[in-house]
């Protein structure tokens, strides 16, 4: 049988080839409002696609914003069902002169394909889609119920998801999600993720005085708003790198000794990390190795800082004014609006006398995720990925987010395992993006192994 | 004698208002490349104006800027020389809406005439003329030496005025310096000035990485430029105010018994203080009093910082650079170039690991300013005031800078006795700036009365 689909997936290479280039060349810019057509141009060929591959219920939902592309093909009550999930947009190109050759039009070199939304994720989308495909094609039918949600808007924070999957709940509802959102640890080593971080923050607004006053009148009596946030920032973190914040590591599980040393296992160059990023050294909370610390240790980002005169020159102003944006990257079981609050808790509490604080919340918060290691579709992602391979997947876990996941945790119940094949430093939102050619041809062959073995 | 020349002024009145007015219409902005024309008209209508008072030598000196207007009347080797200066530039009208009548279209209203460059300082400097003029008009000549220095770039920070003093050292040798650039304290108390803070200052730029970075992927590793340059600039100050820049207080004089007595007999009204700014509290140097810090404690000021995301909504980016602007408000002894000097070695002595910091260094410090109380100027200054106004002047200090001041006692090394007649309040740099015409029939009385009292 499995010769059957693996032949099958051979002799169409080329033809499953001309496809992704067909995809790549669609620019679904999600984020580009002169973009719209294309967008939903191009959840119309990922509907097409998906019904050209036996999918009985393949329909095109609306959203506020750009469409998502559903499928469903149940098969057995008997058999478990995973949601295979994706998004079709992609990142903007620009800048468009940083790109070798242009950013729709997919170019092959040297066994990889460029153009925007290779590696992110047009490639991962469709070896989901033709491993499901290669089975039904060998058997009429997938071993499993399999569902699929190939969304338009995880470039601008997938805003209306949550509105989606709530409303398709029945639909969509599934015993674990399979995301093709991801990567694998090198050319022939993969990974298999067991966290991801969650995201919160907060706009921290500062004010002293009705105006901005001259320092020479009022610099040695008046409240002087940059300083007072440079105080008040200053009180977020001690020396060690640790997060001041009371409550801030309450609900975080410290990594075990097991964790450290599967962490341990994953190389890491610090050197090269440190000589590529032009440092002398690192920084981080201390007692945790760079790793530990990406991975499994939240962290407090200032991501920008603004107050005052900016411009060439001297403006001798005592500011009225000074913001600060703080995210927060989360480790479970930290929750992203309970973080909020416990900062906007300290920054009342440090709020430097005479100076006024408010705490404006961002959108795109997102919990963050852990998996459950005896998940079975985990286990089984794992035994693929070694068969795959021929190497066992490192253990490894984000410091990114991906909204989806606490999503379908949320709204689904169900836990995700991330399955793809996108390299590091394959450009996913940068100039000259690529995805190995061998990646896609092998991701597939690991889609449909994956779905063999989760049949019961 | 002072009949004579009293009952002049009194007689010309009407013309002298007309000659404010006109001068006034003059749009001399020094900062607006397209009023260069405007501004090269006001000094020769200066010059003009001193020719008709009969100055017998009158120049209009050109700089890499803006043209200065000389002028000398050398009565007698006998008698002392002062040098009366001030400046005919003005600050630009914007915010051009907030005018009630046109910047330039001077117009009078309760005794008070509403132009740019009324209070600062227009009105002032044709007091310093007319009184010179009475006296000549009564005698045929002033009774002691008089020379001119009516520059035009006062209000872009003097930049040319320590080449043109320097190059017409002997033209301006003299024994003290008038400076008609300052105001009175109240509508019928005058006040006397014994000391004006210098200013120096710096942009410290702090950078990380070589590239603004995903705070996801590390966040938790990389030192992040605005955290850094919040713990940095956190170090300037202690929790009572005191800046914390190694030896900055060295060369500060602590204020005697006498001083803070002086000092105390100055009303402020703190809790209208703090009304008008909106504010519940005030901020400083802990151990003195508001007034005090303002006259007589040097600060560090921070003027502006910027770093990382400040648009709309979140970027996760962990910023590779930052920027503070910092000025200091210096008090006698103290250096600006010293004082950079050892915030460019605080700020390497407490930058945070991994980041590099650079200090650059503003133009335009100027040092402070404090004169000898036994200066007889000085001292015939006060007496004519009380005189003058029948009420003894309160002794003030500036909390601002004036650059003239410290380049004269620098250069020609003579001190500088303001004496002047803005009020407070009247908007030098605002929209509806304001003159009292009757400080300005006052001011050229003063004026004359000084001149006679200097007389050996």
């Amino acid at each position: 049988m499995a010769q059957d689909w693996k032949r099958d997936l051979d002799d169409r290479k080329a033809e499953l080839e001309g496809e992704l280039m067909e995809l790549l060349a669609m620019p679904s810019v999600s984020t580009d409002p002169d973009r719209r057509d294309d967008v939903r141009a191009t959840a119309e060929w990922v509907a097409n696609r998906l019904r050209r591959a036996g999918v009985p219920e393949v329909r095109i939902v609306e959203t506020d914003g750009h469409p998502a592309v559903l499928g469903r093909w149940r098969v057995s009550d008997d058999q478990p069902t995973v949601l295979i999930y994706g998004h079709y947009d992609v990142q903007p190109e620009e800048p468009v002169e940083l790109w070798d050759t242009p950013a729709f039009a997919p170019t092959v070199r040297d066994g990889k394909v460029y153009a925007r939304g290779s590696a992110d994720m047009k490639g991962n989308l469709l070896t989901s889609l033709h491993g499901v495909e290669a089975l039904a094609r060998a058997n009429g039918q997938p071993p499993i119920n399999v569902t699929f949600i190939y969304e338009g808007e995880e470039e601008i924070g997938s805003p209306h998801l949550p509105q989606l999957v709530e409303a398709e709940k029945d639909f969509l509802a599934c015993d674990a999600v399979l995301s093709a959102d991801g990567g694998q640890f090198g050319p022939d080593q993969p990974e298999l993720t067991v966290g991801l971080k969650g995201l919160g923050g907060c706009q921290i607004n500062l004010t002293t005085a009705n105006s901005d006053l001259h320092s020479g009148m009022y610099g040695a009596t008046v409240p002087n708003a940059v300083q007072s946030m440079v105080q008040l920032a200053a009180t977020f973190h001690d020396e060690d790198g640790r997060v001041q914040v009371e409550g801030f590591y309450d609900r975080v599980h410290d990594l075990t000794g097991d964790e450290r040393a599967e962490i341990a296992e994953v190389p890491f160059d610090e050197r090269g990390f440190r000589d590529d990023l032009g440092l002398d050294e690192l920084w981080g909370e201390a007692g945790w190795s760079p790793v530990e610390r990406q991975w499994a240790r939240p962290t407090l980002d200032m991501n920008g800082i603004w107050g005052g005169f900016q411009g060439d020159g001297t403006k001798t102003v005592t500011p009225r004014e000074a913001h600060l944006k703080v995210t927060c990257r989360l480790v479970p079981d930290q929750d992203p609006v309970e973080i909020v609050n416990l900062i906007e808790k300290h920054v009342q509490n440090h709020c430097p006398p005479g100076a006024t604080v408010e705490v404006q919340r961002i959108e795109g918060s997102a919990k963050p995720f852990g998996i459950d290691r005896s998940n079975p579709v985990h286990i089984a992602a794992g035994e693929v990925l070694t068969e795959l391979f021929d190497n066992a997947p490192y253990i490894v876990r984000g410091g990114g987010t991906i909204p989806a996941t606490g999503i379908f945790k949320d709204i689904l119940g169900v836990e995700s395992v991330m399955f793809a094949w996108s390299m590091p430093g394959s450009g996913a939102h940068a100039p000259n993006e690529w995805y190995r050619l061998a990646d896609y041809d092998r991701g597939r062959v690991g889609y449909a192994m994956l779905l063999e073995r989760l049949k019961r």
